[in-house]
């Protein structure tokens, strides 16, 4: 069986890091015996650029139809000047492929505790995941854009709320066993059906997860204070936005961090934290273990092949013990390199 | 001329923390000549509990004809049940007093690098000020409360962008001359319009000032990455309450914190960034100097006593250089003694 990966590469370092994900799973392909079938599709900018649409025709039935997306990155100060923007395409990406839960752990790599601005003592043993619901919220609410006066409507449904606390309690009971549940209950009406609702799901269903309820305000301190207190911390849209960057500085590089984006219907959307960082695109200075680690996430949930996903983890946190990494982590290899590096120990495994 | 102040010291570790702000400003008062005229009401949890409403008409109108307010700490556990809110109260207090600018300085003191979870070299030279829009945006739209669907509404118009904006970069121009405006224009119309309406506005009033612009998700990063690379940080109201408890943590303790919340039409609102914290509540074992500090706030600038301001603050540095500190400092004194101690200070200046 041959499965279909959708390659967006995007914009920036879009393509860069892309290349790098795709080398990765090109070589675990060969050691695993696994057929993968890529094609590449635009999208973001440089897709209205060549097409005027951020999101064409052409890319969607391409996504819909694939067992996995991997999406670089997309968007850049070329397109924030009124017009279609990127970010609306990955906006309507999300929405088309349900992928209403995001996933992002966090975790400290071995030998790398020194890239995080926090003292090591604080940092030691971080290793979180973060859920955030990603189709819903204020990101997806009726709008009224207006230079007088402007709208933004955050609502949410019970149904939202209860499936993505779900994915949340099931990823604990694979972990920890433990959700840590953000609102910001004490102002908003939708923090209080959300926090009910979560109530509810864990005592039907989840009694052997323990819970609790922190407001986002008191997140953002805690998490720099003691993010190894956590194990999974389950949000709405716009907080996990905000918080999941915030953790992953705490891990030392964004760079480093992957998402994978799941829904119900289709094999999900798999992408590194970072953004398309077009100050420095084209150079080979763009880290590719987001991505390489993106892609690991995407033989795990999007194609089930755990043992692929498992062997480029090892051959990453090798590869990042060897010492072979981008300037962001402190060393001088360049994109292309540090690729090259993890293909070469997914080989040896 | 005697300045009423209106003391409200509230629940939890509030009534504590005030009584150190008004020995602190009593003892100014006696050193500077100053008249100041106290009177302390019942507000939040403790007013739901003895009037069934947390903002009483008692305490309204003694707010409404006072010179400053003075608001220790609101809410706790026992009021989350459903039923009044504490935090109603606050936010109606916000509202009558008209005060839509909240100013919330971060610094780093002299003595306590140790104290931050970031490593010495992040921290060192931090120095910058959250101006945070507080009485517009989510936590005053239309709200729709519900157990299967709930809304909330984030509304600004150009009017509550320009004056806050107004208030931003006149504090630069007082500083270091640099704005950065945190938003999400890559997704909300309000930020859209918050973004338009700031550039407008340097440019038509404040050519002088530096101005950029960051989202939200990133500023969540740079705010550990590099703190010190800020001067004035401008955000509406949802967004600066999660940035400034971020950025408050960095400096060492949120309990060292003030903040400073003013309007066109009465003295203003002043009251540290912490909350009530009831697991600690009448021990002794709060911190009274972000207290202590928002009583100099609330002498420069709902009095106009700047020296006397000044005065408290440098007693505040010197009993921190001294060492006397309560425990979330890693000192051992009580909350009065502390208090004891920067009034020593202000009497020997
Ligand atoms: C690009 C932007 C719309 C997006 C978001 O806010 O969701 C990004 O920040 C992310 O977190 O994936
Ligand atoms: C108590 C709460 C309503 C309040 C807010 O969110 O504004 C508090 O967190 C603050 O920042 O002053």
């Amino acid at each position: 069986m041959t499965h279909k990966i959708v390659l967006l590469p995007g914009d920036g370092i879009g393509p860069e890091v892309a290349a790098a994900a795709r080398a990765a799973l090109e070589a675990v392909a060969a050691e695993h015996a696994l057929s993968l079938a890529f094609s590449s599709h635009d999208f973001g900018g440089c897709a209205i650029d060549a097409h005027g649409d951020p999101f064409p025709e052409e890319t969607k039935s391409a996504c819909l139809s694939a067992d996995a997306v991997f999406l670089g990155a997309v968007g850049g100060p070329k397109w924030d000047g009124g017009g279609p923007r990127p970010e609306a395409g990955l906006l309507a990406l999300r929405t088309e492929l349900g992928t209403f839960a995001n996933l992002r752990p966090i975790t400290l790599f071995e030998g790398l505790e020194a890239l995080s601005p926090l003292k090591p003592e604080r940092v030691a043993g971080t290793d979180l995941l973060i859920v955030r619901e990603l189709t819903g919220g204020i990101y997806f609410g009726n709008r009224q854009e207006g230079d007088e006066n402007a709208t933004d409507e955050c609502a949410y449904s019970r149904g939202e709320v209860e499936r993505i606390a779900r994915i949340a309690f099931e990823a604990a009971r694979g972990r920890d066993g433990r959700v840590t549940s953000v609102d910001k209950a004490n102002v908003l009406a939708t923090s209080r059906l959300w926090r009910k609702t979560v109530i509810a799901l864990r005592d039907a269903e989840f009694p052997d997860v323990e819970l609790d309820h922190v407001l986002v305000d008191a997140m953002a301190m805690k998490l720099i204070e003691r993010p190894s207190a956590f194990d999974v911390i389950l949000t709405e849209n716009m907080f996990g936005d905000i918080l999941s960057d915030e953790a992953s500085v705490i891990a030392g590089s964004i760079g480093l961090a992957p998402s994978a984006s799941l829904g119900l219907t289709h094999g999900g959307l798999f992408e590194p934290i970072h953004g398309s960082a077009p100050d420095i695109a084209g150079q080979g200075k763009a880290n590719p273990i987001g991505a390489i680690l993106s892609a690991a996430m995407l033989l795990r949930h999007a194609l089930g092949e755990e043992a692929a996903a498992a062997t480029i983890e090892r051959a990453v946190s090798k590869c990042l013990a060897d010492g072979v990494n981008t300037g962001d982590v402190g060393g001088s290899a360049t994109t292309q390199e540090v690729a090259q590096a993890v293909c070469e120990r997914i080989r040896a495994a």
